[in-house]
């Protein structure tokens, strides 16, 4: 390994030499798509900037264990309050398909989406449906140590807990006594102890579409954790590299470090790498604004945009 | 739907007219690979001949849910005997990867060689690993019912009290005496009440590389159980078309059907389908006889035979 790879850590804010835990491996987890719509532009971007780090890992002469989820449970709607409905869930009604339809439908327009940039396959693409024990038990290690509670048949993280012994909020830079002023009123909150705490395992109603017996009674995990649960599953406590794009900072990575750190008494990642977003004439993209460009409308040239 | 469908239904062994349970809903399980290695010939017949039979359905007029499972997790070497090492450990014991690399790499190769036979992909492709909980409940269904029962950590189908009540041996016309007559002598044999008992879970020992927390301690699903779980949770407690190859109905369709009707009290599959196997020369293929023809080789034209 005759080069050497500098990346700009979004943890300590600084560009550091890249030196893997156990060379000649190195681990590399990034957060993949939650499967609930055509991949679009904004998808091909971290997708494209982490093959072309994989790839030059590889090239650097790197045994390199990739791998990259699929979240096809537990992804709410409104991401920072941590409410509304499953974003899978919503689209099977609408289709009116079982939510694994929805969620076969859009992993397979994904791969041939990735296929068509020519990015290389993961080496591991673990599935949260696919983890929910491992996540089950990865609450148990939370609940042990004493920053996770359980009400009403949900299980919660204590964020102010973490926050007296770890930094909560490290990553993004947020501050947890701004946050809490400019917290919301929302759904659901009345199970917390605290409005910023988030949701580990969620109580399931009777008629819910996708649910699982665990020791607080049926239901399904939170977003966040189905990260934690896998990257040390397939990568160890402690590992090389974890990515996405920035837009993942807050909260999903954030809680990610939190849960691990709490579980496991110790840092799990060691770079954290960031992706920008797309911008398109200077705006944001976003269903709202209706400048979404599709995978499938960039490969066929269907946009009126192009 | 103007045009009939006439099936051969293996289990009544006669020509039926199809009639979907609840038109112009259809649902169809089919026999997955177990992937380990490099899909070959023997893979191509059935998953042409059931997107043939998906193909003309949708044809038909019918809203088909087509479930083909991926199995990643206990089917071992021996399936007769219901003993060796996993198929997939033992493949990373030789790759030296770890065992979801080795289901990754194999489940891409499949899923590149379907394309290229331009075959359908189905509407839910459920994994053996991410059904780990409702093979779990499914067991414990099974030790409610009377019909399984716990023995030093691994769980047992009780093929002897089963056969008192119904007819082990019903679809692939084998006669429960005469295979106890034939039974051989092999290892595991000794937590079982009879030899011809299958397990349904079984205990890992701590190096185990693939193992799961379950209400018996540590281990891993048998082989058989994951279609008795994904079928009924996918296409519900009765559907209509199970299909696989010949090779399966014993013990593996057999298994399934024991499993099922012992959990639930009654038929869960209305139509079963096989697909006749393919040999080379008049030769069965068979790894050990050396005359497999991958699919890679097919499409390739990389191969001695041709």
């Amino acid at each position: 390994m005759q080069n050497s790879l500098y990346i700009y850590n979004s943890l300590t804010r600084k560009k550091e030499e890249f030196k893997p835990l156990n060379p000649p491996f190195a681990g590399l987890y990034v957060c993949g798509p939650t499967v609930y719509s055509d991949a679009h532009l904004g998808h091909a971007r971290p997708f494209v900037v982490f093959d072309l780090l994989y790839r030059y890992l590889l090239h650097l002469g790197y045994r390199v264990r990739y791998v990259r989820n699929i979240t096809d449970v537990g992804h709410l709607q409104d991401e920072e309050a941590d409410a509304g409905e499953d974003k899978i869930i919503n689209k099977a009604r609408q289709e009116k398909l079982e939510p694994m339809e929805v969620v076969q439908k859009y992993m397979n327009t994904f791969h041939r989406n990735m296929e068509q940039l020519n990015t290389l396959p993961p080496s591991i693409e673990p599935r949260a449906t696919g983890h929910i024990i491992e996540q089950q038990e990865f609450i148990l290690k939370l609940i042990e140590s004493g920053f996770a509670y359980e009400s009403n048949g949900s299980v919660y993280f204590d964020v102010g807990k973490y926050s007296t012994r770890y930094n909560y909020g490290k990553l993004s830079g947020r501050v947890l006594e701004e946050m809490q002023a400019e917290t919301r009123t929302l759904e659901g909150r009345e199970d917390k102890k605290h409005p910023f705490d988030f949701a580990l395992w969620k109580k399931a109603e009777p008629g819910h579409l996708m649910q699982w017996p665990s020791p607080w009674g049926n239901g399904f995990p939170g977003w966040h954790l189905e990260c934690s649960a896998m990257s040390v599953k397939y990568l160890g406590e402690v590992f090389d590299i974890h990515g996405g794009g920035m837009d993942l900072m807050f909260p999903h990575h954030e809680c990610e470090i939190a849960q691990s750190t709490a579980a496991l008494g110790r840092e799990t990642v060691r770079y954290w790498i960031h992706n920008n977003m797309i911008t398109i004439n200077g705006q944001k993209k976003a269903r709202s604004l209706g400048n979404i460009i599709t995978l499938d409308e960039i490969f066929s040239g269907r946009q009126k945009l192009l």
